[in-house]
């Protein structure tokens, strides 16, 4: 982690039903995710991780956006969105969409909710998908309504998740499946359930479109939750990148392609898909990767490695080092006692055992190279020390 | 002002190539502005300002991204997405352009800088331009090269400005007048310089495109302004609102037209002028307008009202208060020692004198309205209190 100076607030940096709740409860530090306030931190990130891992969490995940598709032309505008083929996506589903451009390059990487045949929300990662939209949409003239409802997302995470879903929605939450969502009432509101969200611990995100109803459920969530050691969180850095999963931003940029960030395992390539990246990633495919978004692991029993701010790569010839990229994200994972990172690599150096990472006081480190996510098969797994 | 939690840092949260040294210099806070951090406050806000009108400051606001708009069509889509007719603007203008959608509501209010007859630069205020701009360009087939080139703009603003750029690019910055760019030399390097920036006490912009350049020039404004008093600055929220100057998402969002935000004065309504916002705002200038961006004043003469954090702007009628809007910007006037406020109002209450604004303590106030930018005409000037 980096330094924290203070966040200064204004209405710019808009916040959600819940923002006043989460501060009191002791969020100690946020960032800005879509012009809105996410909190990243409560008693630490090591304490949250584990407690993320072993009880349940309930997340102001309001950032979450929802860009609103509804018209004749939805489907149509989203396929053209997106590569992945969505033709056969029926209502009630949620499908992992990555949206590129026309030189196949990144936009956001949302999860997409069919509500209806002619209706779509997206849930997005951090950048104006509304406007790329409404630019092609005005563009080509295509019939659909845009626009950026008042959503504002509650992920409940951690094993015990969906004990604590049923206390406040009844037995039948355990119906909905991977992927999917339903309508679920509480006191009178229904609620679009979802059976998702962004840790690899099971849970639920529950899209709040109403604030008096979303609070009163938050509350409630917490009154409930104390058999099941409830607190509040948030995405975890150390949880995600254990569990494999990218933050566009951090990761992957509008510099890199869905290929080259590895996600081309959600989608097939194919011309039959009218989606506006599909000749740049065909062309890409066939010419083979320039670069690739890789894992790298790196030693550390007695604790986090003070990683350099943003760490260099670097590679060694002739016994001597170049830099060859920063890193992404990184973390240090207390469960394996190794430091994660995450970095986008020319091709040719892919292929290498390992990298030199730059430390804090200039140092290297060697660190292995490995495909995301991790593979932390054969290690040993450490307890929270208490 | 509101409340300050800590700020967490992450790559996707980009810095400028000035960002160790301003967190150096003392900045005390930052914002998040165009997923980049912005400073906004070195020693206090009030400090800030009165350096600021009296001496120099120089600013690091790398986060005015510029998006470059270049090729056959580049003014063409300039044009579809600004309502200001620029077909008469010259090589090396500046020039305000309000964006605005279909339904004639804004989507940023960029400076733009005319590079050359096939080369614009828009420099954005906080919200993803280039991605609304590829949309437009992509869905209607035009032919124009859009990117967000590596420029991170310096500000020298203050009354010794001038002085100060003199120092560094010689006598003959003096020529460039208001609004207009030259390029300027500094150790080999061409600048491209304007006068303008985001304050009314005078002064420069550079748009730094080069970083080991930019450093240099950065640390040579601090050695040669020493004799000037120079200190590392930010946009003043008491300055501008003193001066009257709007804040895209603070002021007025998506949710407004140009017009509602007052922003009419800046170009003439005309179906000759090809921008896909006209047939809308030609509707709602019709119509008339149902809600305008007005300023509140309260009188404070011992120092800040504390008003509320989203502070409820409430009308009488019939000796009962009913709420009509809620605050844009706030902040108190240490010259006039009155309270400034901007509100987005519906039409009827807009021809009152006053209206009520909350107080952090549940109370109200009496505030004043007026037309932006505020009228301080006989009022009595103060001095800082030392």
């Amino acid at each position: 982690m980096s330094a924290k100076p203070f966040l200064a607030i204004s209405n710019r940096i808009r916040s959600t039903p819940f923002t006043s709740r989460v501060m009191n409860m002791g969020a100690s530090a946020f960032t800005v995710y879509n012009h809105m306030l996410l909190p990243t931190e409560f008693e630490s990130l090591e304490a949250d991780y584990w407690h993320l891992c072993e009880h349940v969490q309930v997340w102001d995940v309001g950032v979450e956006r929802q860009v609103s598709l509804k018209g004749p032309d939805a489907q149509k505008l989203l396929q053209w969105m997106t590569p992945r083929d969505i033709s056969n996506v029926q209502v009630g589903r949620c499908v992992y969409v990555p949206l590129a451009d026309e030189k196949g390059c990144l936009v956001n990487d949302p999860v997409a909710l069919k509500l209806a045949e002619d209706h779509w929300w997206l849930s997005i990662a951090d950048s104006d998908v509304l406007l790329w939209a409404k630019g092609l949409a005005v563009g080509a003239n295509f019939d659909v309504e845009l626009h950026e409802p008042n959503v504002w997302p509650l992920a409940v995470q951690g094993p015990k998740a969906e004990q604590l879903m049923q206390r406040i929605f009844g037995e039948s939450v355990s119906d909905i499946k991977f992927f999917r969502f339903e309508h679920r009432e509480y006191q009178g509101h229904l609620f679009i359930v979802a059976r998702s969200g962004w840790s690899k611990q099971g849970g639920f995100e529950i899209y709040v479109d109403n604030a008096e109803h979303g609070v009163q459920l938050f509350d409630e969530l917490f009154d409930r939750g104390a058999e099941f050691n409830v607190r509040p969180g948030c995405p975890n850095l150390i949880e995600r990148l254990e569990s494999g999963l990218l933050s566009y931003g951090n990761d992957m940029t509008i510099n890199d392609t869905p290929l080259e960030a590895g996600l081309g395992s959600f989608f097939n390539l194919s011309e039959n898909t009218k989606a506006l990246s599909m000749p740049a990633l065909l062309k890409q495919q066939e010419q083979g990767l320039r670069k690739k978004l890789i894992g790298l692991l790196i030693d550390a029993p007695e604790g986090a490695t003070p990683l350099a701010e943003n760490p260099v790569v670097s590679a060694e010839s002739d016994n001597k080092y170049f830099p060859i990229s920063v890193v992404g994200s990184q973390a240090w994972s207390p469960r394996y006692r190794m430091q994660m990172a995450t970095v986008m690599l020319d091709a040719p150096f892919c292929n290498q055992a390992s990298v030199e990472v730059q430390l804090v006081d200039g140092r290297t480190v060697d660190a292995k190279i490995q495909s995301i996510p991790f593979d932390f098969t054969g290690l040993p797994q450490y307890q929270p020390m208490s």
